[in-house]
């Protein structure tokens, strides 16, 4: 994939992303333009007062990105930022940051004066490798998370790689859980890779670029097909069902990228207690998975309250959990599970084998 | 125009639109489908006990249609009535009352799950001859009205005209100047109908069906050409810029229509010191216009502030007002005013001249 390509929509017939190497470049042009407004992640505009000194002059606003934030209450507080530097109708709004600075500027933007026009610079591996396309808006609701939303892709994405010097490993190790997600859905030769080059990776974050292309490749095969997950983008939850409930079991401590890749290490567990793989299958693609997963545990303890979060998830049908199984990497389908005692056994049995204790 | 047609979309391809006789045949075969939630406004549920007896089991959240609930607070309160009855990512929201009632399902079936399916029973005139079709969802926020919103049609709009012999006079009214406006666009004759028959159709509302199908017609032409408002849906401004401010000016006391039938007058006005029209014209619309005009005056007391409520219409362009003048009955164009000292006394002079004192 070359450094700049174009996403089919349903919503704006084409979106665009481009690797970007000059990123002051970049900014300077946007903030020139009257109609630009840019609303930046305060910890990344923090983090690079010399970047964003061309913009000074600016429209701007900053936004606090974590998770508790990611709700109508704050987004209705960034409008009211949003009209003290006089938005109109016409603007273009600028996010700067992470995955949760994205959600909020896509729901905003796609609820004010019926729609305005934004463009992204995801900042972290996690947006640039996957969310940054797709469409997606995220917003929690009480205790329901994600529970609201929009699709509402920008109209122009730039992926600056040097934003990732600053990420911790626990952010890199979250958007690699995200690229071996992807990877694993057409084979396992760049799922390989990454294992091979692990602890590089961690290091020098240059390296990573190549992948994250080949992840936006992969989901944008996709994408345009399916881009409002009716269907065939379904594919895309392997790993993640299964996640979630890891996610929402350990209050959101593990991060998203490694509760998937013990998620995808699971399904593949269950799929090969289905037939759908052999033991040598599994054992190959956990070689891979291990690298990227954290402690954590199923136990007699935790695993009534584990089924009760899966029980949960929006893509069940009925009292069946809908999730994403493996008969061999680059091969993955929609299976229906029944939660009982049986299921409950294969999990206890894949943690106690397979997990760090 | 037929008892059913379509209309296009970019949003659903088509949603569709009936003219209904046997309201209690649609409820109850709606009612019997267990992925349909009905939101109806609490005064028309009121209204007809007999009628909503037959949906008595069916999921149902009461509204209360009120300018004041238009707000994303509001909203929320609705969603979480909506979690209560365990609304599902496949439910149908079934809408039934007036334009408040369809904005607020329109702009939650817009955000919640990232976008759910709904259907819509219009009850008012208002909403029957117009706002049922076009896409459009407002939402007011702080003092801001209508400040966000989406672009998101039902897929089915069933109209009854049993529920037109509830309404106010003044709510036929405000159908009629909504109705008056669609008609100017296109000339002079189905206007003229309309006066030549105003008093009768206040009393018999059975006979305002052609007018509402013909409204609908004249609608659905633009809205397919334009559904996002960018270009020619902009017409449909006329009366609209003046009236608003109106309305803004009074605290809304004077119905919609009627408020945009006095804009429509002043419009018309304006165009004819310009030399658009002749005062003959102006006149013969006049004759027209003057059935449906409520007591209300400009003076030297209140310009100032009717020009500041002007002053921040969306449509402006910069210190410009942008507004739709006309060169004859069903010829209107869109013109940019200078809102100046001689626009005032323009204004005073049509008021003193043709406004009742």
């Amino acid at each position: 994939m070359s450094d700049s390509f174009s996403v089919k929509s349903n919503i704006r017939d084409y979106y665009h992303v481009q690797f970007l190497d000059d990123l002051q470049g970049q900014l300077s042009a946007l903030g020139e333009q009257e109609n630009v407004i840019f609303i930046i992640d305060k910890n990344v505009h923090a983090l690079f007062p010399e970047v964003f000194a061309i913009i000074k002059n600016s429209r701007l606003v900053l936004i606090d990105p974590s998770e508790k934030f990611k709700t109508i209450d704050y987004s209705q507080e960034i409008i009211r930022e949003l009209i003290n530097v006089q938005v109109r109708k016409n603007d273009i709004l600028v996010a700067m940051g992470g995955g949760i600075t994205q959600d909020i500027v896509a729901f905003i933007s796609s609820i004010l004066f019926r729609g305005v026009e934004w463009r992204f610079f995801p900042t972290t591996l996690l947006a640039q490798c996957d969310s940054c396309i797709g469409s997606k808006s995220s917003i929690n609701f009480d205790q329901f998370k994600n529970l609201l939303g929009t699709f509402n892709p920008p109209s122009e994405i730039f992926i600056y790689l040097g934003f990732l010097t600053t990420l911790s490993e626990s952010e890199i190790r979250s958007g690699i859980g995200e690229m071996l997600h992807y990877f694993f859905t057409k084979g396992i030769d760049q799922a390989q890779e990454i294992a091979d080059n692990f602890d590089k990776l961690l290091v020098d974050r240059s390296m990573l670029k190549p992948f994250i292309s080949e992840s936006l490749r992969i989901k944008k095969e996709i994408i345009e097909k399916d881009e409002f997950d009716t269907s065939i983008r379904h594919i895309f939850n392997y790993g993640h069902t299964f996640g979630h409930a890891i996610e929402a079991l350990t209050d959101y401590k593990i991060p998203h990228g490694q509760a998937i890749s013990i998620g995808m290490d699971l399904a593949n567990y269950i799929s090969f207690t289905r037939g759908m793989i052999t033991i040598e299958q599994f054992d190959e693609m956990h070689s891979i998975l291990k690298r990227n997963i954290p402690p954590f545990n199923l136990t007699k303890d935790n695993i009534n309250q584990y089924f009760l979060a899966l029980s949960k998830d929006k893509k069940n049908k009925g009292v069946l959990l809908g999730c994403i199984l493996t008969s061999g990497a680059g091969k993955v389908e929609k299976i229906f599970l029944n939660l009982d005692d049986s299921l409950k056994s294969v999990m206890l049995s894949y943690s106690d084998t397979y997990l760090v204790k």
